[in-house]
């Protein structure tokens, strides 16, 4: 679902893959008008897999479309100047809710110094790889955060990887953030912004305000290599009689006493403090004991099934969750079931076919809302824009397309594909 | 750096943890005056590892300084009632710039119905662990996504945990976010919002916005576990000759044709798209012979140390990244480097001493900037804010002082263990 906040705030996108996309996309979701521009037949991420099908392999990208719901395309051959030019009448096109720019393609006609000498008061977010403007993605800023070295059993040898492209994820937030920052700024002194943001300072600062930075400056210490261990108090997976798998979490004193309560080892607990001498309501001295906590549990699960445990560890109001593969969540996760889940609604994507999307995160109860919208075929809303926005004429439009300059709305490739 | 977009709009934040408090972060280092409340002696957070050393072990916590820097603080009873009217007034005072509530505490006396009764145009953001207000940390919704069963080369029997608690901080973005939605539709209409965010559905809807579902759901296949290839085109971390690690990157067309001329590998590829049929451009067919082609690079990083291939991959500007811990990152990043680097600057915070610490991480060139405050000391804004904000004359705070509803500046740690 959409929610109307942002009163139609019109942002031109021109990006690729996930940070910028996902900034717009959240844009979009909470009421502006987000104009995605891509080159004609497609940029550099619009073929990115998953892809539906397709006898000649033009199957349209699940990535794709699942990034650039909500928002309107427009397909402009950028590569010739008279494209470009139109992009910059877009950016830059007059009214109190226009002259927003959400970029990560670092072109020098998108530069905010030239757009901003036909409108000063133009915000623009670029999104880069390094501030120096190097390029980097999410997998190489990952490996230098020390992460990789500490996770599953990781190190300097075997690093593992992160699967989800977290840095992308914080990343996106944060320039929808600073864009909207800028914008209140902007209706209250009239002053535009050049606003940039590195996808690797954004781990940068992350670490930081996680207090790691501080940690190995003043204390001198890395993290250590714990495996499914949660650092700083109690938390670790543990196998069922079922042979599924459960995590468990006791970072406060009050989930620890749940967790004590439901697995009933109140007594075992008293005399591992009894031999150990550590306060293990200290959440500090349940770290250091973690191994022996363990080691108390596991007989625990190992004697039920997940169903039993699960009915258990809730009586007792024990903060758990269930290890799951995306579909046994999608079918058995009652908070993800559609039907209960407001968040959630079913869509008909051009190419793709009726599918389960997510609107905003957010829930505001009370307020008006209106459905998620696919995403468009490529270029489907290019007459439409050029005709609002810049007030071409038909006459003029039709021009552009007869010079190939701009094109409308691809042809579904279902439907290609169905038709040959 | 704080910088001063929004105008010293106040938030009051009464959190625990690391959703709402960074979100609460982000507000406050561009430009919001963020009020923390926390319990008198500190809320569950307070005393989370890693902390400083101390005798008694009272040291502060890392990551709570880490987290609430440039908030101010104020310390309060919260168990009692005079308690809670006195941040009942702090969030529903008058004011254009006032009335906003950030909060993952899920108590009645700050539910939102409550404080529209004083206030209606309130907007509050309360962070949820599931969206039907059952308890839900980072560790138990990472479980459910699928993720911990394709990372590392992870499997159901053996999952693997993500450490850096990604959820946490998605959803902390968007709440930061929607609060800044909601002030902009304020500032329109006149009308607060009540917002709400389940760190679960930050989970489930990521998984749509990045195609995730749509793939479980129509193509009825889930992610491979891969270790650490990239899903969907080329990546992988390979060994240098000097037992380092070095991640390569080839998504799209530009970073492959770098990357195969860094590492001279022309003809192999060749080769190998003959033997194979496969064309290498094309990123679905690198991610299908992406053990061919990883094949093909050992040889070529095995013979170099890792300071050769770095430098012969820049200058073919493939797209790389090193594996590091923290405290190599700080010292041997040249991005990271806090001389160069302007998302950096040194602070001193109380009971912790000198240390590196991150502002905003966007960076808006020619807009003026305020240092870094720490983190306060809890209670030093106590009276401060009780003055300003509610306008409360000196003996009526001494009053709350003496019947202990609020409290003054806790001493530093530091110095108390220093005198003792």
């Amino acid at each position: 679902m959409t929610y109307p906040f942002l009163n139609r705030l019109r942002v031109i996108e021109s990006s690729a893959f996930i940070a910028a996309p996902l900034a717009g996309l959240t844009l979009a979701q909470h009421g502006a008008d987000v104009i995605r521009i891509d080159m004609i037949g497609g940029g550099i991420d619009y073929g990115r897999m998953p892809r539906m099908p397709h006898p000649e392999g033009r199957g349209r990208s699940l990535y794709w479309t699942a990034l650039n719901k909500g928002k309107r395309s427009v397909a402009v051959d950028l590569r010739r100047p008279e494209g470009r030019e139109l992009i910059q009448a877009l950016v830059t096109a007059p009214g109190p809710d226009a002259g927003v720019l959400l970029t990560n393609i670092g072109t020098p006609w998108l530069a905010h110094g030239l757009l901003a000498e036909k409108r000063a008061d133009l915000v623009s977010c670029t999104i880069q790889g390094n501030g120096d403007g190097s390029t980097a993605v999410d997998y190489t800023v990952n490996c230098v955060t020390g992460y990789p070295l500490v996770t599953g059993g990781g190190s300097a040898q075997h690093p593992v990887n992160h699967v989800l492209p977290a840095w992308d994820i914080a990343c996106a937030y944060q320039a929808a953030f600073a864009v909207l920052a800028a914008v209140d700024r902007r209706r209250r002194t009239g002053e535009g912004a050049e606003l940039k943001l590195a996808l690797s300072d954004t781990a940068f600062t992350m670490l930081s305000h996680l207090g790691v930075l501080a940690e190995v400056e003043l204390l001198g210490q890395e993290r250590p290599s714990i495996g499914n261990h949660l650092y700083g108090a109690f938390g670790r997976d543990f196998a069922t009689s079922d042979g599924r798998r459960l995590m468990v979490v006791a970072i406060s004193a009050g989930q620890w006493k749940c967790l004590v309560d439901a697995c009933g080892i109140a007594d075992d607990v008293q005399a591992l403090q009894a031999r150990t001498g550590l306060d293990l309501s200290d959440e500090a001295r349940r770290f250091e004991a973690r191994e022996a906590i363990a080691g108390l549990l596991e007989p625990w699960f190992a004697a039920r099934t997940r169903e039993q445990a699960e009915r258990e560890l809730d009586a007792h109001r024990a903060t758990w969750g269930r290890y799951s593969t995306v579909g046994e969540m999608m079918t058995q996760d009652p908070r993800m079931n559609s039907a209960s889940n407001p968040v959630f609604e079913r869509i008909e994507t051009p190419g793709v076919g009726e599918h389960i999307a997510a609107g905003a995160t957010v829930r505001a109860p009370g307020m008006s809302r209106a459905p998620t919208t696919p995403a468009a075929l490529l270029g489907t809303h290019t007459d439409e824009v050029l005709y609002e926005v810049l007030g071409m004429s038909s006459g003029a439009i039709g021009r552009l397309h007869d010079a190939g300059i701009v094109a409308g709305p691809e042809r579904d490739p279902t439907v290609a594909a169905r038709a040959a």
